[in-house]
């Protein structure tokens, strides 16, 4: 059988063996890799993640679009937000797009070493499935979580993957994956319900998530994109 | 309303804040406070914590018994381990206890600026339910977790403090208490199961939780003491 592990926060990553083994999936529902799919499936050519706000800025003189935001809040001067619909508006058709955020861009870093990083949402989840069935290797689900500490959309997502693939030669490894899972079991008729009422923990603490941006990152399927994550690209995985 | 925080591992307790006002719950099922409270009800006097093992032994020199466990293993040349039957075949009545766990002293000792600090298991859960709603006061539920990783055992438990308390004024403050709670709504009918699985997740890393000690931290409502940790000393609470 191969294995599941689901990693909750990035705080967990350092417990992670054998990464250099596995296909390592990113989830960021609200709403880094939400808006990195939705920036390919509007034409973006490729991007680039950085931890570092200011790193990140000076890909302008390289023609970047730049993206950022911290605290859930768009950087001063850059062209891009954490919003879906800043790509969409702005028009990011053969653009190459720079990105910072808090916690997606700390997840891809730390998967460096894996077999391969995939970039995963609600909105490509069953690609994303069929693509792991296919690659037939240990899986590590990554939960960017939020600020270290763990969040439900991001653990919905794990456990919404766990259950499509579940049953094609995968076992659960870890007891984050039992939870994960059983937090979908719960939940599975229920997801944009999850995503306001985590959204709604963060309005408290001014962090604001627009309703549009929730009930857009709550579709299910809208794509069969997959971005990966490759030397420091992240590009389509049918363009590379 | 008051706030019910959840802590998954105690490496999230960094990101706590107003420990100082809050009440917080210990809980290490597996195995440090299920054997506390049964040291209690075996008629311990009190129960000292320390993190390093060097430490705890030398407590012997005080007529203290140690106890002692790494990675699931009792440490050698200690009086007791961490099963709750070697409390009850050793015979601990009126006897001094100085403890050192791999998780559970951990999250003792991150708490101590607590306005009070309670230890529940499953065998006294009901009991610290009604002392909670009694104190009045925001809660912190902080699970011990395994090595930093969030457990199942734990987490279930922390669920089940939070359906037994949640419709006497207080409200989940964050989305580790959603996850916990629903957690335990699938999982309510199902407890001695969840603590065989995530104890085989153990087995399989040759952490071995034999069968007996499943069963008896398992049990729910055995007991109505409370231990409590106040200035280095576990005591319980009626006793103090």
């Amino acid at each position: 059988m191969l294995s599941i592990n689901t990693c909750l926060s990035t705080d967990f990553v350092k417990y992670q063996n054998n990464i250099e083994n596995k296909v390592v999936v990113i989830i960021d529902i609200l709403r880094a890799t939400t808006c990195m799919i939705t920036a390919f499936m509007e034409g973006a050519s490729h991007i680039r993640a950085f931890n570092d706000p200011d790193s990140c800025f000076q890909m302008r003189k390289d023609k970047y679009l730049v993206a950022g935001e911290r605290d859930g809040e768009k950087l001063e001067g850059f062209d891009l937000g954490n919003s879906p619909f800043d790509y969409i508006n702005l028009g990011v058709k053969d653009q190459k797009i720079a990105i910072t955020t808090t916690n997606g861009t700390k997840a891809l870093l730390a998967s460096e070493s894996a077999v391969k990083v995939v970039i995963c949402s609600f909105l490509n989840i069953s690609a994303t499935c069929t693509d792991l069935i296919k690659e037939n290797k240990d899986v590590l689900i990554f939960c960017a979580g939020w600020k270290g500490l763990v969040n439900t959309e991001d653990t919905l997502c794990a456990g919404m993957i766990i259950s499509k693939i579940k049953d094609f030669g995968f076992e659960l490894n870890d007891d984050a994956s039992v939870l994960a899972f059983d937090f979908y079991k719960q939940n599975s008729s229920n997801i944009l319900e999850v995503l306001k009422s985590s959204a709604h923990a963060k309005r408290l603490k001014k962090f604001v998530s627009p309703e549009k941006d929730i009930e857009y990152a709550a579709q299910l399927d809208v794509t069969s994109i997959i971005p990966i994550f490759e030397k420091d690209l992240i590009l389509d995985q049918d363009f590379t």
